[in-house]
């Protein structure tokens, strides 16, 4: 038996070197945490659970969180997370917050904050990974910790129960990669505001450090710029090697037609948000023009509705869900659910820089069956968690602390 | 000249009767307003925007508009208004809080605020009414104040020009309507925490006020309790009286195939908000299946490019987009614009209850040609209001105080 006994929240901010964390839009980011906090009647037994920001409004996030954990205090974990997708719903529609919404913006970051807390406690509190513990749940406790509201039209609850318990009898060939890792992908070879030659060097250094992938900011006003960035990294890297251009949302349709097309000969392994993250009509236009490059995106599709439209659509193929921006682990499951049935690859956003998203990458593989498994690798936080990810020779290692990795020193 | 010289805001909160506001989501709301107050160099002249909540999260919208609006102090106000869709659009990517959205949530309902007090000041400081300012806008003028981003597929500054100056000739013809005013409708007949009784009353009530067209709260677990009061409300009213019947999006896609056909021999106006409103596919489906029983929806669409894409999906026919949720009067105007485009009704929600709405049914109608000029009316709030709007005989008299009616007791 744990309790929670106190809610809290913590605002932390970290700041960047120089140029880190550029992109297109965001020209000065200060990676941010809204967490919140657990505590429990067992000494030093914490649920640690985060959302991310850029900085400005990180207090905003922290304060819709409290509001919303404060609920819970009182509840045992297990009794909890028995029945935690009813939970998240009430939650989620708050009858004053949800009016912020609903299931968008502050109030759904928050509510990821307030989710990954009460999974990062539910691992700790059995002393397991956060992946050994999705594993071990049944198709059916599984299920009930997921609020899968809103898809009674693609996806219900029995479906998803079915399609858990089939990928069981297989699950042994897939087991290898817990010893083994999975590749990890190099975001921090192009950084918007790096000069040609910090590319260029960044390039080098990636491959000398076994990544086989990695990913160029793209997105200028310029296509030439873009075009040239990419044509370094192409050379540099060779032809075998992936590299993913990003344009965080800069492109207007029109524009992302031509620049896609001018992109092409140095084959990117796939164009990233190359336009607004609501117009899923854009995407599927585009999507059918510059076939066969694919389009990946979902660092700001805020909910699962709307990634059910993206899969409707055929207006994506990589989906980068982030479980530090929906409504965190469950959220981030559900989308994987209807990622598998549309036969599309899960590569997340990682705005927990990979600390929570190793662990979901590899029971989406083993436990839900989804192929291509590879994360995002972004090193500027290591310092600052108790427990950072391990990636050595481009591989992401088994984290095998209890929990989610989320404990920020 | 007037020049900004002290920006501020306010967290208001005003008490509702039992039962008023409630609906199938929103059981207890708190009709609130996250005000922005823009003062000036002349003793008296402040500009005052408006976004409304249901209460808890006020004050995170306060805290977000004035980060924004801190960057209008001391700008003059007409040289603001000339450049100003370049300004909001520069808000709305604020380069660390448009993480939070972008264009959704809190951040936006903040731009909302903000962006109404920059035109209540300018309406203000020219000593016309909000609506009179918009139609002696030139085209040109006119649409400098609007962020046409992430249009560019359907609506260019260019073509937005053009349909501004195309109805200039006629506008004669239309313009009657200033002087004779235009019907509302009541949406206080059926709050749905309302009794069968409250509801009979209610309705006979309203047609003894001379409303000719009412609202009706649905939604509810059981379709037999919406089609029994909804049969109640047909009842009274008799057949020509127009009865909208609204769910508040708690139907899931199977249940709102069922009860809006279990709805129709009652003969509803509309069925507004089926759904979850991020679901453009969810509402083309059932659009298609129940037609010719039109959808109404927009209150909760967050920004331009969401209905923009429910209007490629010819997803819904009455567009119900509010001022005080998307980015303000001219998020509201460009939503007004592609409305034009697409043959379809602007009949706003009003989360201001009608107090900047009124000035913008009024433009979109004399201005923009826009059919159908109604408006919806809740009185709750009427005491809190400096320049309440008047509705005599079921009809909205024109406003003629200067600015946007927006000041609060």
């Amino acid at each position: 038996m744990t309790t929670i006994h106190k809610v809290s929240t913590r605002d932390v901010r970290i700041d960047l070197h120089p140029g880190e964390g550029s992109d297109a839009i965001h020209s000065n980011p200060q990676y941010s945490y809204a967490v919140t906090l657990l505590a429990t009647d067992k000494p030093g037994l914490t649920g640690v659970g985060l959302a991310f920001t850029l900085g400005g409004g990180n207090d905003l996030v922290c304060a819709a969180a409290k509001t919303l954990a404060d609920a819970l205090a009182g509840r045992e974990i297990e009794e909890l997370m028995a029945d935690f997708g009813r939970t998240t719903r009430e939650l989620a529609d708050h009858h004053q917050l949800r009016w912020l919404g609903p299931h968008k913006g502050v109030v759904h970051l928050a509510l990821a904050s307030v989710v990954n807390a009460c999974f990062d406690l539910w691992a700790k509190s059995r002393g397991v990974p956060l992946w050994r513990l999705l594993l071990d749940l049944s198709p059916e406790a599984l299920v009930a910790t997921l609020d899968l509201s809103y898809l009674e039209d693609v996806l219900t609850a029995d479906e998803a129960r079915r399609m858990i318990a089939a990928e069981r009898p297989t699950r042994a060939s897939r087991e290898g990669v817990i010893a083994r890792g999975y590749p990890g992908y190099d975001t921090s070879v192009g950084w918007f505001n790096y000069s040609d030659e910090q590319v260029r060097t960044n390039a080098r250094k990636a491959l000398d450090n076994g990544f086989t992938a990695m990913k160029l900011k793209v997105g200028s006003k310029e296509t030439a710029r873009d075009v040239r960035r990419a044509s370094i990294v192409r050379e540099v890297v060779g032809p075998d090697v992936r590299v993913m251009v990003d344009a965080n949302q800069q492109w207007t349709l029109p524009v992302a037609l031509r620049a896609c097309l001018a992109l092409a000969p140095m084959n990117p392994y796939w164009v990233e948000e190359p336009t607004h993250p609501d117009d899923v009509a854009a995407h599927q236009t585009l999507a059918r023009a510059i076939a066969p490059i694919p389009i990946a995106m979902g660092e700001h599709v805020p909910n699962r509705v709307v990634f059910k439209n993206y899969m409707q659509a055929q207006a994506a193929k990589f989906i980068q869900v982030d479980a530090v921006r929906v409504a965190g682990v469950s959220e981030f499951i559900v989308v994987s659910l209807m990622a598998r049935q549309h036969g599309l690859i899960v590569v997340p956003h990682v705005g927990d820089m990979g600390q929570i998203h190793q662990h979901l990458v590899l029971f989406n593989h083993v436990g839900l069956g989804l192929d291509r498994v590879f994360l995002e690798y972004i090193p500027h936080l290591r310092d600052s968690f108790v427990h950072p990810a391990v990636v050595e020779g481009g591989v992401y290692k088994t984290p095998m602390e209890a929990g989610s990795s989320s404990d920020l020193k």
